[in-house]
């Protein structure tokens, strides 16, 4: 796995839709467009215009050479020298929740390792209109160029808190008047059998074991998604958007019943 | 990719789980199991033991050649030979149709070709208590070990058609009383918007472009998951589990109206 995010390194982003993403959200942390030339595309195209407008250089390599900078990923002929990615420091967060919208979701993951898991995740996150992601500092991947990926550049748009101690950064969010919500394969409670709170973290374990009991003793309750066949769970990273999109459900309703005459 | 799913040699399906499922639901198309025998665990050996109440051959392999056999594939240090997968004729599905429940979800899958995506896709059809999954011959990945893998064994739960003509499937589908309903990330409705039919088979297209237009014009309506992001669209995996889930919680909403007094 990479981790090169751990390092004060420029991160080698790479694949069209991070790329465009990037160039949007923030190209003032991108110092060079590497592209395959024998690539074609009118996507590629786009990407080589949006660098040349920000004055970015662009440099023509070749497809092995690029394959050995993205650690074989996937990189559809171009990569991008970035910044390494900033985490935010949790108090900013804390101020965020005290100053900001009645209705907020935070995601927190615990212990996801997969990339594509977690980059699935942030793009479900960013799409059911989370701002907020917390991730513990170890036993889970961060944002990694392959994680950037798969996200298709919604990590771009979200703000990643990475806490030294996930249980403290759970208790300071309770403190700060949000609700914690572990989702739990073994919960009784479904997640459609309850209207969630205006203010809401949910929290999502690793893919083999779930919420560590340290974590899912910080949470006020817990949740599964119903299962209706023979095998006991679903990919996390899916289970995460149906969790999130529960919310945005309850959320569109909230508002329809606020509009009523 | 991998389309040994085409030939009619034996599968070598690999990982803890898919083996468990396919010793659990069909051993007699296993010929052999294959183990490294520095691996460790109790998953492992709960395996061996069910391979050998089955009456199964045991092999220990090194950890390369398994690596080989399963082309790369994260086998977690098992591999099992079993029979090529089992497409069945659509007649088969027309027929089931005719005489089950009121209540019954289809999912079909056009051009999908990722197998991480398509088997999270099955496994979660399988979680929704979806049985029947209807694929295209041609543009889409089949059964492959990948993506028995990542259906976490979900694959031998379901019962998959592969057609050679998926807007006929689609006719024949709305003959025998099914809804045809495709995810469109364009539509302007929402999954959230409508009640669905009890007989309805949902569409989801491929990664990069989404539903065919031929395939489209079939579709009795459109649903679009709400974006609330700046990223365009969802995983595919993701946003079919999403619309499966939204079925599921139609269903369990329909069961509590009808128990009401």
């Amino acid at each position: 796995m990479n981790r090169s995010d751990k390092a004060a390194k420029p991160l080698v982003i790479f694949g069209i839709n991070p790329i465009m993403e990037k160039l949007r959200s923030s190209p003032e942390q991108v110092s060079e467009l590497m592209v395959v030339r024998r690539h074609e595309g009118a996507s590629l195209n786009s990407i080589i215009e949006a660098a040349q407008r920000c004055g970015l250089p662009v440099r023509y390599v070749d497809a092995q050479r690029l394959s050995l900078l993205t650690a074989g990923g996937a990189h559809q002929g171009v990569a991008a020298t970035t910044m390494p990615y900033s985490y935010l420091p949790l108090a900013e967060l804390l101020q965020a929740l005290a100053h900001g919208p009645a209705r907020q979701h935070i995601l927190v993951v615990d212990g996801v390792t997969d990339p594509r898991n977690f980059g699935a995740l942030l793009r479900s996150a960013e799409g059911a209109g989370v701002r907020y992601v917390v991730i513990p500092q170890d036993r889970s991947v961060g944002v990694t160029p392959a994680v950037v990926k798969s996200s298709a550049g919604a990590v771009y748009y979200l703000k990643i808190y990475r806490v030294s101690n996930l249980r403290r950064a759970l208790q300071d969010l309770k403190h700060a008047g949000c609700w914690v919500v572990g989702l739990d394969a073994g919960a009784a409670e479904g997640i459609y059998d309850r209207v969630f709170p205006e203010k809401v973290a949910i929290i999502l374990g690793s893919e083999g074991t779930g919420i560590r009991p340290l974590i899912r003793r910080e949470c006020d309750f817990l949740v599964s998604i119903p299962m209706r066949g023979r095998v006991a769970s679903l990919n996390v990273s899916v289970a995460g958007g149906i969790f999130l999109y529960e919310l945005v459900r309850q959320g569109q309703r909230a508002e329809a019943d606020l509009s009523k005459p």
